[in-house]
């Protein structure tokens, strides 16, 4: 078995997603906080100008500039794809990374509560799921875009030999809660801790299985004629986040003041309902379905 | 008794407070909402263009601008100054208000619910007060800076003969929620019908008294020696808007876990808890009072 034993904690890769940057800044008083004997842990502000201007991002969603070939093209040159860039000669390429784990902190307005966001296979994340759960119930088990090679993947978290993503909600942009920075802060400690036991080959008896959501699709908010938002979620699935969604549950509320229920026919478990940062998009949410995770598999 | 006839409502006085906007362009399709026989009501986007870049303001911020003496100044030209001086040509000068009534709609991203905001003294706010409280009692009543002179308010709802904000939450800056819209929508519609009733001397039998909230000041969040944030709203007071606090509570933990509590003798009420605009300048809260407004006053 491989030891993890480098680790770079990044926060503020959306600038306005506050707990992760304070919880840095906390962390940079009190350091003992996030260390653990066979790991070293190095923690860095992602994206320090956007921050500054209490933005999600300056130019581009810095979170969406770490594919392999994106990294490779100097002619892409914004801030956030140079900032890109320069994270990466600080964690080293995809293929010689300079960190055994990134792990990546994130907020959402959505009522996702905390959660951790899987977006690789290896039997060690079964591991870590099931630890996680062990410790720490409430916590949502998200897997998304697993199935990509690291090199088209986008995301930050990837460019670490492993890494994760940890998601909390609800919080709006630009703002600070105790409750939200209190989740974030005790699920990166059982990360922290599951690391350790890891390494040491000390993992307590964990469940066999655990629930986790798969990312299923983004799903659009109505649009008029003139591709402007004609209506909002419905009140009725606002806040039910990883709760299911069954056929003809009310879905959206046009302002014709018109119900649009949810015409799958397969039960869904939608996330990021309602996230302020994908309303440029137009996304009204994720629909995940259930699984589980065989704590314990090899694959 | 004076009518009131001629109503202005305005949303997007802040770009990133959606409710407003949205139902701005809800009532241009359906214009029967929000007309009643004695009224000429017209509608405006307050700050297009903060609407457009989806922040609360782009050089400052539009609910500041309106003192007699600013409006008068030629030589203050940013963005928000400006539109300022366009929006007093079209209401007109407080001395020589165009409209009867100004209603400024607003998001918090507080937990305060529908409120109505009276920043001015009139006996017809008494009997707004106590008709709105007949027809939706979860509205919480605030008074503010009432005792200011129309010359000195800086708020664009005292650019009418009469005017008031309507502020709802909690809702993330650029996201929108069902149930906050709805509830600005349905006391926006009582606000009408109580104009509508007014004029008509048709007033149906009003509670003898309604209970506000008088603001008592803001307060800061705690900071460190460099002047920056050294703490959060405690959990315990997070979304507690309009709810006693008193000697001991708790008020704020520092990212050093230290729990510092209220430590006034006056038992208060506070309101936009944890507001993320007021974070650029450190505010915490409101402080606010609870107070009893005398429908039938003649004050």
């Amino acid at each position: 078995m491989e030891k993890i034993n480098s680790v770079a904690i990044l926060g503020g890769t959306h600038g306005n997603e506050f707990s992760g940057i304070y919880l840095l800044k906390k962390w940079h008083k009190h350091s003992e906080q996030i260390s653990r004997p066979t790991l070293n842990v190095e923690t860095l502000l992602a994206n320090p100008k956007a921050f500054a201007a209490n933005k999600r991002y300056l130019d581009a969603d810095l979170n969406r500039q770490f594919r392999t070939d994106l990294l490779a093209d100097p002619t892409l040159g914004n801030y956030e794809q140079s900032r890109a860039k320069a994270l990466s000669l600080y964690l080293g390429s995809k293929e010689q990374p300079k960190f055994d784990f990134v792990l990546d902190l994130h907020n959402t307005t959505s009522n996702m509560g905390p959660c951790l966001l899987l977006v690789q296979q290896h039997p060690m994340y079964n591991l870590m799921a099931g630890y996680v759960k062990l410790k720490m119930p409430q916590v949502n088990i998200s897997r998304d875009e697993d199935h990509k090679s690291k090199d088209e993947h986008h995301l930050l978290a990837t460019m670490g030999k492993f890494g994760v993503i940890v998601e909390v909600g609800p919080q709006p942009q630009g703002c600070l809660r105790h409750d939200v920075l209190a989740w974030m802060e005790e699920l990166t400690g059982h990360i922290l801790d599951f690391l350790e036991l890891y390494n040491n080959d000390q993992l307590p008896e964990l469940p066999k299985s655990v629930e986790a959501y798969r990312f299923i699709e983004e799903v659009k908010i109505p649009l008029d004629e003139n591709g402007e938002r004609a209506g909002m979620v419905h009140q009725a699935l606002e806040g039910n986040d990883f709760k299911p969604l069954k056929k003809g549950d009310p879905m959206y509320i046009t302002f014709d003041d018109e119900v649009i229920p949810y015409q799958g026919e397969q039960t869904v478990y939608p996330n990021f309902i309602n996230e302020a940062a994908y309303y440029d998009n137009n996304l009204a949410m994720s629909l995940s379905e259930k699984v589980t995770i065989d704590v314990y598999s090899t694959q």
